[in-house]
């Protein structure tokens, strides 16, 4: 299998021995490549959302031990450094992940080898997470190709013309941009356009719009078909036969299935389920807590700042970034940044060791694969 | 029942001769009442949608015949206005009604008293535009004290304490802005604010805002205790039990009850049902299309410009209003603007004759009424 990578979200350069990202805050219009070379780079690169996506977020974490050890090799420091870093983002549970990877990795580490363990583990770390990622695809893209087939031969059937492409509707941005390469939900779409025709129904997601300023941006690299769309349509466009399935991303889920993600994907979820179209989440084995069977609205949904409803930047005419108030001043906002939808609303989840039903047994067994 | 104007959408100012309207597509930064003194005034209103939302473009297009019989006053002129006003907005219903109104009140009027008849029949169905609306919100007013009353009842069984508010959820605006008064889906909350505590979660409605831009700023002329939220939301707030009912307009219905409404309200009904929370229609009788008993999907719904989703305006922090891009250029996207909710997914429907269940039998007979 080919890879796609046309940018590198995350990249540790060795002959600078510096850490190159995109800033996502400048997509879709500038594509910035940013150098990150302490864990105060790495901190303030996760704080303004220069990096996001669980992945990605990680995965850029774990070289702050790295840039930290590099400029202070001994341990003491391992605390300290873990707290700044999941302050930058509380409710990032990757974050936390990778400090315990860490932990047990370094711990026991001679003093002057921390700093060459702590690359090694980053750098192992992504290629990992790309491997992770090309397995979802892997699987995700065999079940887009079953699709096809049935769409095909209904075609052939009722005596229609060949379809044209499959449409696929996503919500948000798990793509490349939010992982070290091929994204979750985007992965098998990147692998099924080799064999199939895709076409990509992308979710605006309001409201820091990831889907029109990532999504689209990521798609286009790569020549795939898509179509923007406001997060009010996908009902319709579900109603009128536009929409084959929907794959959407993971910030974590339940052992039962449950999926908590971007706010709004509980929506598209129940109208998928109203038209019989299936309705799947790409999720890594890591982002399943099995520590939550069941009660899942015990679990606090981050809730953040007002003004990224109240204000929106873009580019005016000439090119100029700009940000604007689009409600009136000093209206009240709630601002929850993502819902969770019920295993029951979900057909089946692609992870790297396989496709699943959305139930304890089958994910506990495959997690004992 | 006290009168609740703070600002009137569409007011004939008697002593100028002239209507005046607010420009809606200045707020809810600016309030700007402009004066419309032709018939091209009236149909640039219309386009460029300072005044918008389905009675309002009605009770609009009605004075553009007394301003073309104050020019010339002869029958002549009749059918070259009536399709001058349908081309502003080729899909309002509302402005083929009131050309059809006119046409039966003015056809047999003397040249002489065209100018006088035009102008005592739109400010007959401005008047009788407001009573309409003042019945919908007095039946819904009533539902709305039901559930208030339920909501009390069941926090004192359970030995909680009395409920702050009864939340609504309402997408788009049908509200002041969109009639001549009272709006539709707003006008129950006004008049039930009277007796009981509302507080209303408003949805953005991308792509043209009018949630975040009209309703907020409508509620809050009024000073109902309201809350702005995108689109995404609505979903997980109802999960929370955040949402006691959802109430929207309707742009047409069916003689079956199917809500055909601004794009998105399709989802939220879907979150209400599954639930298990009332979704109410306010829904004039002149909106309901006695012609469509089936087959809704048939209908042609309207595709506007994607330039609406690509850019957005609003106003920098100098007050200065400009439009920017959100999207990246060129990218391909598809708008339409409204969709359909199924009367299987909505609870009742208020008319001005009363609340009525969403079928073929409940709907004709309160037609006959």
């Amino acid at each position: 299998m080919k890879e796609v990578n046309t940018f590198q979200s995350i990249k540790y350069d060795r002959d600078k021995d510096c850490l190159e990202i995109i800033d996502q805050t400048k997509l879709p219009f500038h594509k910035v490549v940013v150098s990150l070379n302490s864990i105060d780079d790495i901190c303030n690169a996760i704080i303004s959302m220069q990096v996001r996506g669980a992945p990605l977020i990680g995965l850029t974490a774990a070289y702050g031990f790295y840039f930290s050890f590099r400029e202070n090799s001994t341990w003491d420091a391992f605390e300290s450094v873990s707290n700044r870093l999941i302050q930058t983002r509380p409710t990032a549970v990757n974050i936390r992940w990778v400090i315990e990877k860490a932990r047990d990795r370094l711990k026991n580490v001679n003093t002057g080898s921390l700093k060459a363990e702590a690359l090694l583990l980053a750098n192992e770390l992504v290629v990992e997470d790309a491997q992770i990622c090309k397995m979802i695809g892997h699987f995700g893209a065999k079940e887009l190709q079953r699709l096809w087939d049935i769409k095909c031969k209904r075609a052939i059937e009722k005596g229609q013309p060949r379809p044209i492409a499959l449409n696929v509707l996503t919500h948000c941005n798990a793509g490349m941009l939010a992982a070290s390469s091929w994204g979750t939900a985007l992965s098998p779409i990147y692998q099924a356009t080799e064999s199939i025709p895709i076409h990509v129904w992308v979710d605006e997601t309001r409201p820091r719009n990831q889907g029109a300023s990532l999504t689209c941006w990521e798609l286009m690299q790569h020549g795939i078909d898509h179509t923007l769309v406001v997060d009010n349509a996908g009902g319709h466009l579900m109603q009128e036969g536009l929409v084959d399935c929907c794959i959407v991303g993971s910030d974590r889920a339940t052992a039962r299935g449950d999926i908590f993600n971007k706010i709004g994907t509980y929506l598209k979820a129940l109208a998928a389920r109203d038209n019989q179209i299936p309705f799947y989440a790409a999720v890594p084995m890591s982002t399943i807590d099995f520590n939550i069977t069941d009660n899942y609205q015990e679990i606090t949904i981050e809730e953040r700042t007002g003004e990224e409803v109240r204000t929106i930047s873009g580019v005016d005419s000439q090119g100029v970034v700009r940000f604007i108030s689009i409600a009136p001043p000093g209206v009240k906002v709630s601002n929850f940044s993502f819902d969770v939808t019920p295993a029951r609303l979900v057909t089946a989840i692609f992870t790297e060791k396989g496709i699943v039903e959305p139930n304890v047994r089958e994910i506990s067994s495959l997690m004992n694969n």
